[in-house]
């Protein structure tokens, strides 16, 4: 059952370790939002520790944002045993559909490793199920194919439940289609924040276990949520990534599920 | 012609994206300040997809604050693709003359890139013209060449134009020199905001193609105003950083070339 | 003598350069506090330049938050330098005994390279000195050895200064215990704080050769100070983590010592 407050509230009380194998760029910022939220973050990627740090994990993240050679390799080795161990794993294909490097490397981790969800914007999730022909680019959508539909068909053929954050946010198992209606437009103009949002999805999977639509679902609201509180009296991108912070750590489990737009499409 | 605004203006219409081979300690800072002031960075730096990135960006930065060997041999790929291509190239030569390796790997990416604007401290720059009677660091610098000589000299003789940063910043393409006096003591308490200015940089080449002496310096006068703001009310270097970002994404194209205090030496 | 105003006065004016071999989630931060603090960062890690750049280093920070085998050989090259010019070695154990790999990477840089202090948290502490049938993690610590005991314990036995941090922090040369009350509940929201405590360690010990003892100490008390500044008046981890800059370029020479709460056991 759909309640952000109350994974909220587990949560905080259980601090589960969430290893994340992210990009340079964000690694700070994911590992201070997991913080701020509730839970433990680590970040280990080398080969030789990989599997012995998701062997204690309550999840897993990948993102490929800076991606090269010897990380896929450790990828895969946690994505592994995360596989064994039937923990979630989140996969964030940035810039999937930008370099044939990153879309063959999310292709390659969708086949070898167990994603539970797959959190992109419509661009890398559509180039990650799209034909040519079918969809090229974030353009081609917008003409043909609406979010709601690509994270569904996304969901049915990747085998995943499929996030496509956006304006407005879809989340899809491939039956079910839920819309996220929380956020605020500061979110675009701060970098990493769609890879924050794929980091506090591993902590909502990780607090919701055997949950994963309802999960990944609470993950979007909350953040949503808290990007609001954290506009609300910021001066542009800098001050609002400060208080993002601060919005995250003071989340009301009791207040969280009221102000969630959440819908079933 | 000369006018930040419009530059500005024209940036944010077109959005270029700047594909950045950049350091780990700024990367997260060069990204946001990109984005804040309205382009799109982009930070790729495996040999599998270097040239991919760099074949749909409008301009490239190079910056070599940790740098290691194959990264040196992605920014040569990018470098090539961008010489290809003609789109501006921006070199950071972070601590140039610190180590014979960051010196002899500035002097290798100038001699295989055709390197558009060499942004640096006086430092620096001075270490890629220098022979060591000449000028030995930053210290030997004052008693010789001042800084609008050493703009001046370092372009004609590496065949760029260069953009030397400090309290007073000094741009030249080998014949004219401008000198650039907006900016704000705090800037030199946080680190990375020379490789801001830097990527700054690429955004203004890249929204002013075939005019890199005006780019160049439009984007140092445009960095220095919103420091200038940022200043305006910050307690410290910490809430300086922050409101940096809002300060960028706030300036006005209508009312920044009446700020800029740019002067023709 | 324990001094952190006349060891902060002394570092404002000679400006240390401090090495730093640090992890990939932290570099811009400990960067940031030890320029905020009045030393000069340096972050350096490539075969190629680690030891020249050891060379005219004041100290060395080596911290093994995001570990790879490469990083480890050039710790232990910068190390080697640093013994040999006898300038100190601050030693952050991140994530000793979350993996065997984080654990022996310790043990063979403290067997390597001539560490002055070792600064951890009790669990990376005891792990580095424990039998597994004598300390298991952090939770048995309480349970038996308490903190006072293992700095004492960890400086004996590994021929280092400990510093052992945590809600109160302890330091021992082996003999003398200090324990410092400085501090706030906000440290522990926000990621890398305790690696801007060994990247502050650096900056004192560089300040003040031959005290390796007062200076970690003087480093801790200090840091507890800008962090007690810095939550007056946050609103959360986010602009408490903005304001730790402030507040660290704000510190006071003559109000500091006697601000620090600092007692011999």
């Amino acid at each position: 059952m759909l309640s952000a407050g109350a994974t909220l509230r587990s949560m905080r009380e259980q601090k589960p370790l969430v290893h994340q194998i992210t990009n340079y760029v964000v690694m700070n910022e994911t590992a201070n939002a997991t913080l701020a939220l509730g839970a433990l973050p680590v970040m280990a990627h080398a080969g030789e520790e990989v599997e012995e740090m998701a062997r204690i994990a309550s999840s897993l993240v990948l993102n490929i944002g800076t991606l090269s050679s010897h990380w896929i390799e450790s990828m895969l080795l946690a994505g592994g045993v995360a596989t064994a161990r039937r923990i979630p794993v989140v996969l964030d294909p940035v810039g999937a559909g930008a370099t044939e490097f990153r879309t063959s490397t999310s292709r390659r981790i969708l086949d070898l490793v167990d994603v539970t969800v797959l959190r992109g914007n419509a661009g890398e999730v559509a180039t990650l199920i799209g034909a040519d022909a079918e969809v090229r680019g974030v353009e081609s959508i917008a003409a043909g194919i609406d979010a709601a539909e690509l994270a569904r068909t996304a969901a049915q053929r990747l085998g995943v439940i499929a996030s496509v954050t956006g304006p407005i946010d879809h989340v899809s198992d491939g039956e079910r289609v839920l819309a996220i209606a929380n956020g605020h437009a500061l979110l675009a103009t701060v970098t990493g924040t769609g890879c924050m949002s794929s980091a506090l999805t591993g902590c909502f999977l990780a607090a919701k276990p055997g949950e994963p639509l309802e999960a990944a679902v609470e993950a979007l609201a909350a953040f949503g949520v808290a990007a609001e509180d954290a506009a609300d009296g910021a001066g542009g991108p800098g001050t609002f990534h400060a208080r993002l912070y601060d919005a995250l750590y003071a989340l009301e489990p009791e207040s969280l599920d009221g102000r969630a737009h959440i819908e079933e499409l």
